[in-house]
């Protein structure tokens, strides 16, 4: 009898609590994802993010005709009107005006997402949105990936807004087609790609243009007909689009087998031989099938050496861990936001696979060069290697080494300091303030 | 009585020395400005500074026609006859040959100075002399705050060429308009500037390249006609000379309001309102307003966070003084050049705003790391955020806390250590002797 | 009596072993080269030097005449059709064509060598050869000296892989003249050289193109006539051709004075200033001689400097090797590969005089700043005062400073820490696993 009310009666005190959340959760904030209500959008956003953000300037009145505003905007920008002529939009039988894109209302002018250009690039729009069932890494999620991001509201928004700015290939179409030609030409050249993929973490910029590709494109790119589509015997060699939009199919993540080089992957898996059998048929357009299968071999054991380094240096963070020896410890800062099981029952976290990589701000100098081993010197030895730049495999294995080095070096400075504190009977003082106890993190969250 | 003798008796008690050091000063020395005395220049600086410097080769004699110039010339250096030939120089009715500009001299040729230039240039010399009245950073002050510099005589000569060499911008013009063409449109293109604005501590190359405007300008530039004046309309996206020449005005310093990113600025003044606001009309050439306002907004934000970190160092450091850890400490070191007062009663300087800037080379390896925060990590964020490279400002932040995290580690291992010193009654040994008492700047003077 | 048969005893106590080592080595192993018994080539490597590893992929049966090769490959490999029909091998009188390099039989299929293109390139294949003499650094011994290399059969092949891709520029000349158009006009241009010339050790990508010259370059470059030889008056601006291969000959070797920087040159020696007088000749294709001259004596001042800075550092190094506070130490690792020698009697060396170039990666911390103070921050300071990047020096000389300062604050602190650690009677640790014993090497000899 006692045993068939307890179900019940466990149902209803959970029910209190979960229904708060949810009402609290559903009603959402000024922003946008999972931690909405901690964060508000600089007016900017509105560029970026134009469904979710953007508001018309109002400073002009009126309901306008196509002429009317190219004939007031001939004198205002020039140089938009300059382009829209140049741009197919006005060039084609059918002209495409601004109105369509923008509305006509100026006091309710809209900024163009996706869904305003896939009205007629069905095709293309179709594309970019069925990227989303290959995950992350892929454009199409890249907005929600990074508001939904642990870091996103507890980083100080001057930051993570330089964050948001990339990932608005997700919400607006002229990250790639600049406005306002808008052209495919323009977007089939390696500069479309670049402008978010360079730097560390995503080297891509960087290892292309160091390859025997890149430096064909950078010697004799400007000649080539850019108005061909992507596919076999048009260009004498590849770009970033030609690889990875082969064809011009408007996704890239159908073919993605390494992950960006973030997590360690089975090259032998049936999934995996399949997607390599496109990798090489992709190479075979000009290469012999036999020579791309040997240099994915090659990239194969440049991975497999990355990650004996990073578990090497892992390895290194575990033992200190248990020696209770990494500070702040987990319980000595803030939980992330919103991770309640974290505020119960602080643990310390290494690395990627136990859920630590958004987070890497607030932890101790020796994590932070783990992170940055694993985020910056092995992401630029494998996009060196994936993109045929051989020095950049070397040097991201030498700051790997190096790395892994300095990780070393401390860890054993931190013991041979902590046997002396003790011998002295010192008590140590701990770190610096900044990162522990939420100094750094609970003003972000208050502010952002 | 002996009141009335006492101003007297000390006026004539300094009259002696201070005439004596006037004298010594106004007889100068074989360099130039503040320090002439401490140092003299290679023949290369004829090159780079040609109205102090440059004395003519004496290998041929004789006074020459133009024509003789350009036959003998034709074979020896055909490559400088061929752009003359191309230039407006030789194509605009009036005839500019050789003589105009380096005489006819043969024994006593003449390098050209912005004042030859100037004679027919008069329009673009005026405003380039007229940068003076906005201090540095400008470019017609650049020679003289590059020799004036603190370090200027402190450092190896052979190391502060390579600053003269960029520093001549001020001295010469063929820094922008190379010769023997000296082409407007050649200036206008981003590489005219970038030969000296790339690198740390100003990535102007960089952070533009990697911009949205840049990539514009690397894909399509080629094909643009840069015959065509900086103005509205006639560019698809701006150039490093369309945004800080705008018009073609030969002079930069007069939009001038972040102030290289190296102080903090406050936005707000009525002055800054209004330098603002040229920024706004000027980005909506292209852009609506709002947008640019915007736009200025998000770099304000950044600025302030950029500073928030800068400050959390310089606490650090000023902590670690106040209990004398730092070393070698101002006492330890020799004083810099002509600074009396620092030779009498030495003084600690931290960072930028006590004036410490010019002379970070021979402090102690945790204020080396504040110098470099301050002047490559925080000036990455800056130029990123104001040319539009968003991975960049990401990057810039990344390092400062980086840096930050470093300054405070070390802090906190130097108090232990001093504290472990103390309880095993350990006298510290100090630093080591490279930068104490003047063994590396002493000699340098000496020798400069 | 006695004493007439003790030579003839040792010479056949030795001559068994020597006999033995003889005949081991003659055989040689799978690899090539000094360590040919220590590694096996992975299958990419048949295209990086196939005269010893290239192996027909056998996939296509039959003997096939030169328009059966092409109508087929027009349509599996359209792109490297169209290359050769715009070559000057489809377009000569003589037309050359797939059989010639490859053979006919698809079944044993070739790669050509640089013995396959000299058959007919004559002059240009001797000039290659020639190179041979000076030594290395050179293009045509850059195989062997990676594969010689102390550490080539020490670190993991993925690793060194990265370094065969570069240096068989010796073993094949596609390299440079791209397949299928093995144009001139392509390897004139500096994008042939910078697919390997760039990065650490070796900038002379980023130096060049940071340079007054590489900006005319960039600027204008894409409208020069790159199909003139490079001889005076063609070319506005030089290029990494230009200066290094004048007139087409084809080796860089026979100028080479400053040896890349590596080791301190004396300028003075007679051989050296012949040297000189080659440069100067060059430069004055289109600057004054006394200018040229000037500059280089410049680049004299800069090398000394660095090589104070390195010697500071290399006394550091050496006087904690006195000590005996290098860990781990000679003894402490394996001997490095074939140095029998070092088996029986290991010696700590210190940097590239005492013949540690190669092997920086199984030592202590300070002692890889050192090699990366020599190897990385001197040879960026080098290779941009050679190609008059300005900014470069000031950074490479910045950065050498920042290595020695940490290089004297680790030297400190370990010697406070040791010191620290006999007053309490603690006995220290010493460093991680990874680099002792032949943990890490010991593994690679045997999976290589």
């Amino acid at each position: 009898m006692r045993n068939r009310l307890i179900l019940p009666l466990i149902i209803a005190l959970l029910a209190v609590p979960v229904g708060f959340a949810y009402v609290h959760w559903s009603k959402g904030g000024p922003g946008t994802g999972l931690y909405s209500r901690h964060w508000s959008p600089d007016p900017v956003q509105g560029y970026w993010d134009p469904d979710n953000f953007y508001q018309s300037t109002k400073i002009v009145e009126g309901v306008f005709k196509a002429e009317l505003c190219i004939q007031c905007h001939e004198g205002i920008t020039p140089g938009i009107v300059a382009d829209w002529r140049a741009s197919r939009h006005a060039q084609s039988e059918e002209t495409v005006t601004c109105n369509a894109c923008h509305g006509n209302n100026h006091q309710q002018l809209r900024m163009p997402t996706p869904d305003v250009c896939g009205s007629c690039h069905e095709k293309q729009h179709g594309e970019f949105l069925d990227e989303a069932r290959y995950g992350f890494p892929s454009h199409v999620l890249a907005m929600d990936r990074a508001v939904d991001a642990k870091h996103f509201v507890d980083k100080p928004k001057a930051e993570v807004q330089s964050c948001v700015q990339c990932h608005s290939v997700a919400t607006k179409c002229d990250s790639c087609h600049t406005r306002h030609r808008f052209d495919a030409a323009e977007a089939r050249r390696p500069e479309a790609c670049i402008t978010c993929h360079s730097g560390p973490p995503h080297p891509d910029d960087e290892t292309y243009f160091a390859s025997a590709h890149g430096k064909l494109y950078l010697a004799e790119g400007n000649g080539w007909d850019w108005s061909k589509p992507l596919t076999k015997g048009n260009y004498k060699a590849p770009t970033c689009a030609y690889c990875h939009m082969d064809g011009g199919r408007h996704q890239v993540a159908h073919k993605s087998l390494w992950k960006f080089g973030l997590r360690e992957v089975n090259p032998h898996t049936s999934k995996n031989q399949l997607l390599r059998k496109k990798w090489i048929k992709l190479c075979s357009d000009c290469h012999d099938e036999e020579k791309a299968r040997q240099w994915l071999t090659e990239l194969d054991q440049e991975r497999k050496q990355a990650w004996k380094k990073l578990y090497a240096a892992e390895d290194v963070l575990k033992d200190l861990r248990s020696d209770n020896l990494l500070h702040p410890a987990a319980g000595e800062r803030p939980p992330y936001p919103m991770d309640w099981l974290d505020s119960l029952w602080p643990r310390e976290r290494i690395g990627f696979f136990e859920g630590q990589a958004s987070v890497f701000y607030n932890v101790s100098a020796i994590e932070r060069d783990y992170f940055e081993m694993w985020y910056f010197d092995n992401l630029g030895a494998y996009k060196s290697a994936a993109h045929g730049h051989s020095t950049g495999v070397k040097e991201g294995h030498r700051k790997m080494e190096a790395s892994l080095d300095r990780i070393e070096t401390q860890a054993d400075a931190l013991r041979d300091l902590v046997e002396a504190e003790q011998e002295a009977k010192i008590t140590p003082e701990g770190s610096g303030d900044l990162w522990m106890k939420g100094a750094y993190t609970d003003y972000n969250r208050e502010h952002n």
